[in-house]
């Protein structure tokens, strides 16, 4: 970082703007990391205020910068970004990208549905369901509380898979149930004090919440899903026709 | 509100739970109300808090109650729910389910294109592009802020239509350009100091951000669009096949 070449033309703010783009592309400003003030860049640079203001908006625009009220200017975590124009698992999304995911396993139960997991799944107040809580990080770092609700009668056995190594749906076809079709909510929500301790975020910070129901063929309900994602880290795209 | 019989067997927590239930939906309890504490519930009932505790977390979990932190209990407001399994647009979605919506033009007006926004739509950065930034409510109350962008070459008259009362894609049509396929990402995020004046919430609060650019028969963006919805009163429901 140091003064810029003012005499070939191209505008200051758009040459600002690119060596801020390739000093993130090439990790010398990191993730997470704080980005001197509008004042210490100015005057780094020798240009004016407002130019490297012009050059940071460019920059939060394009979502490799954002901006925290009365705190600063930080450099993005790149977003886990999963299409889901159809089906799939973050296994097979992440799979495709060269992510890695692990698993580990917070809860794994057996108990009686409560009033919502039973309606998801067509069951009575009380059936029993496994409660599979598990915390999924992507190159160690953590996104996603999901927590799984199956009814027990379907799979009396589920508790002795290695719950850590297999995704769920490889354990329902591994016992003959082949999963057809999900609905999906999707809503933006606040990550409350256990969610926050979970995914290292701040009590309050932004979650995408989805809760899924999958079914099998025969519209038998095999699973109903809350899923946590962190806000900062998570994006879905969904591919869109008339 | 008021002793409950406790002598024909149906578990008291059920009881209290169908009661509050009867109280949200007959509107005796209005969205956005604070419930009275555990305390005052459990003695104007006659149980005990533990009782009450259980009532209240069933409710919860059904999503017709939410808690904030240190503040208390509420009951939740009604989430206008849209079903993008296939492309719909606001209006459409409303009409199917009656609910009013209105528009209120914050923005019509022509500028050059930043560099995100002629990426998306296939310019050159500075080619001119209509911003048109409106405030959408239903049934009177602000649900989200819609900011579009749209190649001024393509419609070069758009500013002369009533955009309160045309939806876009409306407008789209009545120029010969029909809208084929829509990209979507979809992240939570947090309200800022403008969209929170703007959405009627607190500034932090959830935000569901939605990232738009719809596409014509032939492969050319007409729109690209930043959508930020209420996160305590949007919910986007899809239905995926494997």
């Amino acid at each position: 970082m140091g003064p810029i070449n003012k005499t070939d033309g191209i505008p200051l703010y758009i040459k600002i703007r690119q060596q801020l783009h390739d000093e993130i592309e090439n990790k010398i400003l990191l993730p997470g990391q704080k980005i001197p003030s509008e004042d210490e860049l100015a005057s780094n640079y020798g240009v004016s205020r407002m130019t490297v203001r012009q050059a940071i908006a460019d920059l939060i625009d394009e979502g490799l910068l954002y901006r925290r009220h009365g705190v600063g200017t930080f450099v993005s975590h790149s977003h886990v970004v999963r299409d889901q124009s159809r089906l799939t698992n973050l296994f097979e999304g992440a799979e495709q990208e060269g992510v890695n995911i692990s698993v580990q396993v917070l809860i794994a139960d057996i108990l009686p549905a409560k009033i919502k997991v039973s309606h998801a799944l067509n069951l009575a107040e009380g059936d029993l369901v496994f409660h599979i809580k598990t915390l999924r990080s992507t190159d160690g770092m953590p996104i996603t509380v999901h927590d799984a609700y199956v009814p027990y009668k379907l799979i009396p056995q589920l508790l002795q898979e290695d719950l850590e190594a297999t995704p769920l749906w490889d354990i329902f076809e591994l016992n003959g149930y082949r999963v057809k079709r999900a609905v999906q909510r999707l809503e933006a929500r606040e990550a409350d004090e256990e969610l926050a301790g979970l995914l290292s975020v701040e009590e309050g910070s932004p979650i995408f919440y989805k809760e899924r129901t999958v079914y099998l063929d025969d519209g038998t309900p095999i699973e109903f899903t809350h899923c946590y994602n962190r806000g900062d880290r998570y994006t879905l795209t969904v591919v869109l026709y008339r």
